[in-house]
């Protein structure tokens, strides 16, 4: 792959989701829900939110793609999760999974480990997140012991690079990497997309929204351009509302025009560069 | 009725609200719960939201009317709904009801067959969601296959009219459809209320808070009054705030700032038409 | 305690805090949970979110403290709550309890009530409130019949003097009742803090996260340090939003950035009074 195709392809999902309003569903934690489906309205996708194991096959059929993060498991989602991936899986519908705080609870590390068969098509997490995941699926990279506190990273985006590729590799899809700079592959060709804000870490949900809106590119992409595309508008939105604000407060709501006003070619030409795996 | 009077009821309904801060419960979605809360307290009313069917019942009896939105169902809802608004039937305290994404899911579809018999005082919800209630109850202008696609409406304001209207002379109470052009009735008359922006459908929970500004309202007029009221502070907060931001963040900032500032005679003066049926 | 000793104290912790990001995990409302991790990151700690029993336990243990907030009760909190506050009275860790809507339901009373074996560091909540709960656990100064209405205080805070001293007196920590001046206690000494916004009363959330605010302070400051900080930054960033707020909306967001802002110093500075019982 080349920049100039990637780009181009950057700018046919970003057009594609502000022309035709696709949406995708979410079954995601309570802190930052608002966050998401703002998130996903914002760059011309539309949201859709629930808890219940029909609904969430409901909302899989409506919808071009699914969320889901469990960031905050509720005791339904024993139910739910299982079934909805499985009709992800057959339906061969796209989902982003967020495997908030992986290690934590005994729900979590279930549910995270039969996910490893329904192959979400992109992984996007904090680079501990991201070890944790591979160690639990057992792939390179990964670890068994996780160094997740609660919902922080404390590893750095690189660490987690050989581990996010053998993800990557297994499902077929997508994994993203979040933090200081960003790392996206697809198992082949490592991205590294560039720009943010430092009050990323300073408000609760960057990460969370972001799996939201790749979810909405992904009804209009592959997963890796998916995931690309939503890293870049997140970089390009978050440097710009930087600009602008005075503290974590005022960073948000910047944020959230900036994702709205952000254009196709400006979203393509967010620094990134490519290198093979 | 006569727009003057019409025009009087409002100046009271929002005045008698600003002067005793009147408390109104929720049983509402974990996305714009916050959303909500902060719209209620912005008018001049009090929030309180629960789940369980005690706190829920408490609730009805310490506060002047409730607000129940089906947006995102947990299991317990299937005990605390049904007898929520049995207990609003029995102590005639008025409540609104929003059909959220009327259709999708079992419990849903039950719970929303079950309050036909309650009669909400108010429903609110956007043209596909009114015309599929009328459809889920047998009523006129309802059709039996739900075109929600989500939470969101495929279908203008005034293809709802005659669900609407239906929808009201069955309750007995009224009925907002929310779109370009809003539509309020209470069976006899239809009111059609003008404002708002185009940001209100790239923030969530426009709707949802609009229902939860309605109860408030409740607690002070008639369900019609109620109704056309939140509409009207809405088109026109909405305008307002539309007129100050630079994408939906700021909107939202500046939605909840004019709710607040609003004065009676100016959300009396919102533009609106009133119809014989 | 001289003044000078306990500004001293306030800078360590808040310095502290900003130098360490320690992490306060949270049982806390759907309502309000956004905007307390929001408040605990703008402070400098960092906050992680859970509904189930295990998940519980877990952050007790990885984290430096806990915040319980009982405001929007789940089924699965009857398991939770109790296993949670026992792990913390075992652990020793520190926890901060907000009595929301105390009296309102069978499960919140039965919980509130089984906390008083697990003495929480700090309570924090409105005179209506912390009288319920002095009530509820037979201290000198509740009464039976709780006159909470919602989420709301109907008493002043001086009313909640001795109510808010006996319940220090018997956890051992300390007890904060918030409204127009803040009184928090050791059971020995009392502190009045100023300051503040009439705006913060048109939130939701004020109180809650204030809450979350406090558990990031105790885990590195005694109770009365950790809720005198709390508030003192609380009042100073309320007194400073509100001169550049238009309205609720732009409220909250400078609030954010405020309490962000705010200098160990400053805060430390935010006048308050000492007394003793």
């Amino acid at each position: 792959m080349i920049k100039e195709t990637i780009q181009r392809e950057i700018i046919q999902a970003v057009e594609t989701v502000k022309q035709t309003n696709p949406m995708a569903g979410s079954i995601t934690n309570t802190v930052t829900i608002n966050f998401v489906a703002n998130a996903q309205l914002a760059v011309g996708g539309s949201a859709a939110m629930v808890y219940l194991p029909d609904e969430g096959e409901f909302i899989v059929k409506a919808g071009g793609a699914l969320y889901i993060n469990v960031g905050t498991l509720l005791p339904i989602y024993e139910q739910t999760l299982p079934h909805v991936a499985k009709v992800l899986h057959e339906t061969g519908k796209p989902w982003v999974l967020d495997p908030v705080a992986v290690g934590i609870g005994s729900m979590r590390t279930c549910l995270l480990k039969r996910f490893k068969e329904y192959k979400p098509d992109v992984i996007r997490g904090n680079a501990s997140e991201i070890i944790a995941l591979a160690g639990l699926w057992e792939l390179d990279g990964g670890t068994e012991n996780s160094k997740v506190r609660g919902v922080d990273s404390t590893e750095s985006v690189m660490a987690a690079r050989t581990a996010a590729v053998s993800l990557a590799k297994w499902t077929g899809g997508a994994v993203a990497v979040s933090g200081k700079t960003d790392l996206i592959t697809d198992g082949n060709v490592v991205a590294l997309s560039y720009g943010g804000s430092h009050f990323m870490t300073k408000i609760t949900g960057a990460g969370c929204s972001l799996g939201g809106v790749v979810a909405v590119y992904a009804t209009a992409a592959s997963p890796f351009i998916a995931a690309l595309t939503g890293t870049a508008v997140y970089n390009l939105a978050g440097a710009r509302a930087e600009k602008k604000a005075e503290g974590p407060g005022s960073f948000q709501v910047h944020f959230l025009d900036e994702l709205n006003k952000a254009s196709a070619e400006d979203i393509a030409k967010n620094p990134f560069e490519i290198e093979e795996v």
